[in-house]
C-alpha cells in the first residue's frame, strides 16, 4: 500500500463483461517520469500525454481492450473528451490526467461508455485496490502483475509497481504498460535522469516475440522532494522492482512454458554482446528448440553467427544448464537424454562465451510454443 | 535434361533408410559460380570449396542429414578424405569436386559410409536422374524442387535448377542449397558478375523464419564459352528460374499454409522499403495473423513502425487481397467476414503504401503455424 495513492477498476464495456478501465488518483500532486515506445508508430495516449499533460499530475486513466493506436487525430480528440469529463468528475485540471491504453490496434475508444463509467470508477478508489487496477489493465496476461518494496531508512516509504504485458514484447522496449508509485518524496530532476537507465536494465532486457508495441509505456510517479542523498537508495529499490516486474512479464509471455536467461560473454563491446544476445533470444528455431527440450546448440551458434557481428567460430563455447555443449566451436560429447531432462524446467540458464573480449550482456526470453501460435492466430476472434 | 550433366543419388546411411547422398558429374569441365551464406559461422563445405577447389570443376557431391557445420578443422579434413576417394572413383582431380551439406549442425560426416557409397553413387549416374539427386538433398522439404527452362535461339540449350530448403530460410540469403546446370556455353566472367544480382532478386526475396543457415549455398554451373551477346538472354532465363526455385522453397516453408507476397511502396529509398518489408515479413504477430486469416492490420503497421525507418503514420495505406483496410493511417470500414474469406487462400497479396517517396521492395513470406512449432520442437528426435 502506498499512502496517498488510490486505485480503482471497473468493467466499462470496452471488453464485454470484463474489467477494462483503471484509475489511479494521487491525493497530492506527483511528478511523472515516462518512458515511451521506440516504435515509429505511436498510440494516441503517447501523443496526447506528450502534448497536453504537464507535471505535476493528479491522475492516471488506463484502459485495456483497445489500444487507441492508428486512430488518427480522432484518437487524440477522444482522449481529450474523456479527460474533460474526468477532470470534472475528479475535481482536477484536464492537464493533470495521464492516459494509457492497451489492446487491439486501429479501433477507436468508446468514449461514451468510458465517460459513463467515470462516477463508478471514482467511487471504487481505494489505497488497497491495486489488484483491481492491475486486473483492469490486463489483456492476454494470465495474472495481474504487482510488485512492492519498502525503502529502508525512509520512514517506511513504499514503492509499488504494476504492469501488464504478455505478447508484442520486444527487446527494444518491452513493457506494454508499467506504472510505479511511491509515497516517498524524490528529487524530480534526479529521478528523471535515472529512469531511462533503469528501463534499459529491466524492461529492455526481456523479449517474448521481438515485437515492439505502439503503446509501450512506463511511468514512474513520485512526489517531488527529498534530497540528493535519498535518490541513490530510491533508485536502487526502484531498479530492482522494475527488473522484477519485467521478469513477471516475460514469465507470463504468450504461450510460454519456459523463461531462458541468456548471457553472452567475451564480446569486444557490450553492444556487440547485446546484438548476439538479441539475435539468439528472438530466433524462432532456438525458441522452438527450448520448447522441445532439445539441446540443439547448432541453432544457437547459427543465430549467433547471424547477428552481423564478427565472431571466431573456433573459439565459441556454449553452456546450457551448467553443461558445456560446445568448446572451441565443436561439440563436447554429452548425453542428450540428460540434457533433455535438465531442459525440462521452467527456467533455463544459457551462456555463450565468445572469448573475443571482456564485454557481456544478458537478456530473458521465452520458448515459442503451440500456444503462442494459438493465442495470436485468434486474438481478435 | 541437360546434355553432359549426369545426376545420381543413394542412401548412404547418414539418414537411416533414406536417400542422403547426391552426385552431379559433368562430362566436360564447367565453371562454377557460387554464392555462400552471409552467416558469420560457415559450414565446412564452404570453407573447403573456397580453399581447395579451383574452376573448372567436374563434380558436385551433396549430402543431407548432416550439415557438417561447427565441426572444426576435422570437418574440413573429412571432406578432404571423401574428395580423395571420390577423385579416384571418378577418375578426376580432387580439386575438381565441389561439396555441399545440409542437415543437423555440429555432427561430423560419417566418412566411411560416404566413401563406401561412392561406387554405387557413380553407377547410378544418368542425365535423366535429376529427381533422384533432388530427393537425396532434401531435409524437411515435402517434395523435390526442380525447375527447367529452354533457351531460345541457343540450339535448344537447357537450364535445370535444383533446390532444397524449407526451414532456416532467411531474407538475407535464403536458399539452403540450390544448384543450376546448363548445357549452354556462357562467358564465365560475365556470368560471375551477373549471379550475385540474380541472387538478390530471387533467393534474397524470400523468408520463412528469418533464420540464416550456416550452409546456404547457390552454385550456377556452365561451360565457359559463347559470347557477350549470349549472356543477356541466358541471364534472363537463369534469373527467372532462380526466382521460380526460390518461390518453391518459400511455398514449401516449414509448416506453412500460405505464401504472402508483400510489397512496400512509396519509400524514400529502396533500402528503406526493404527494411520495412523484412520487418513485416519476419514478424511473428503478422505471421500468426496470416495463419488465422485475421485481417489484423494493426500488427502490420506496428511492425512497419518498428523497422527503424521514419514513416508518416498519418499517410500509410494497407491493401490486403485488393481490399483497402487502412487509408491515411486509419481504418477504412471493411467487412471482417469478407476479409476472412479473402484470406482463406494459399497465396495472399499484401501492399503497404507509405506515400513518402518512389522506392519499392517486394518479398515473399509464409505464415507461422502450429506445424512450424511442431517440426522445430522435435526436428532432431
Amino acid at each position: 500500500m502506498v499512502k496517498g495513492v488510490r486505485f480503482s477498476g471497473v468493467a466499462s464495456g470496452i471488453k464485454p463483461g470484463a474489467l477494462d478501465l483503471g484509475l489511479v488518483f494521487f491525493d497530492e500532486p506527483v511528478y511523472a517520469v515516462p518512458l515511451y515506445t521506440k516504435n515509429r508508430v505511436k498510440a494516441a495516449h503517447i501523443l496526447y500525454n506528450r502534448k497536453r499533460v504537464r507535471n505535476p499530475v493528479r491522475a492516471l486513466i488506463v484502459n485495456s481492450g483497445c489500444a487507441n493506436a492508428c486512430t488518427g487525430h480522432e484518437g487524440v480528440a477522444d482522449i481529450d473528451a474523456i479527460a474533460a469529463a474526468a477532470a470534472r468528475e475528479l475535481g482536477i485540471e484536464k492537464s493533470e490526467i495521464l492516459f494509457a491504453s492497451t489492446g487491439v490496434i486501429g479501433t477507436r475508444l468508446p468514449v461514451g461508455k468510458i465517460v459513463a463509467a467515470l462516477p463508478e470508477l471514482k467511487r471504487h478508489l481505494k489505497e488497497k485496490a491495486v489488484e483491481l487496477f492491475a486486473r483492469a489493465i490486463m489483456t492476454t496476461d494470465t495474472h495481474p502483475k504487482i510488485v512492492q518494496g519498502q525503502l529502508t531508512g525512509k520512514g517506511g516509504s513504499m514503492i509499488v509497481g504494476v504492469a501488464k504485458g504478455s505478447g508484442m514484447i520486444n527487446p527494444l522496449f518491452a513493457t506494454m504498460l508499467s506504472f510505479l508509485f511511491t509515497d516517498a518524496a524524490v528529487p524530480y530532476e534526479g529521478l528523471k535522469r535515472a529512469v531511462p537507465g533503469l528501463g534499459k536494465e529491466s524492461f529492455e532486457r526481456i523479449t517474448v516475440d521481438g515485437e515492439t508495441s505502439t503503446n509501450d509505456t512506463v511511468i514512474v510517479f513520485a512526489r517531488n522532494g527529498g534530497n540528493a542523498d535519498d535518490l541513490k537508495p530510491f533508485r536502487e529499490a526502484l531498479g530492482s522492482l522494475m527488473r522484477e516486474l519485467s521478469l513477471m512479464i516475460v514469465k507470463d509471455g504468450e504461450g510460454a512454458t519456459k523463461v531462458v536467461h541468456l548471457t553472452v560473454n567475451g564480446a569486444k563491446r557490450k553492444e556487440l554482446a547485446e546484438k548476439i544476445a538479441r539475435r539468439i533470444a528472438t530466433s524462432p528455431l532456438c525458441k522452438t528448440a527450448f520448447f522441445g527440450c532439445d539441446p540443439n546448440w547448432g541453432r544457437i551458434i547459427a543465430a549467433a553467427g547471424d547477428a552481423n557481428v564478427p565472431i571466431d567460430q573456433n573459439k565459441a563455447e556454449i553452456v546450457l544448464q551448467g553443461e558445456t555443449l560446445v568448446r572451441n566451436g565443436v561439440e563436447v560429447p554429452f548425453s542428450e537424454e540428460k540434457l533433455k531432462r535438465l531442459m525440462d524446467k521452467k527456467e533455463l540458464e544459457l551462456v555463450v562465451n565468445l572469448f573475443g573480449g571482456r564485454a557481456s550482456y544478458d537478456i530473458y526470453t521465452t520458448d515459442l510454443t503451440f500456444d503462442y501460435v494459438k493465442i495470436n492466430a485468434s486474438y481478435r476472434t
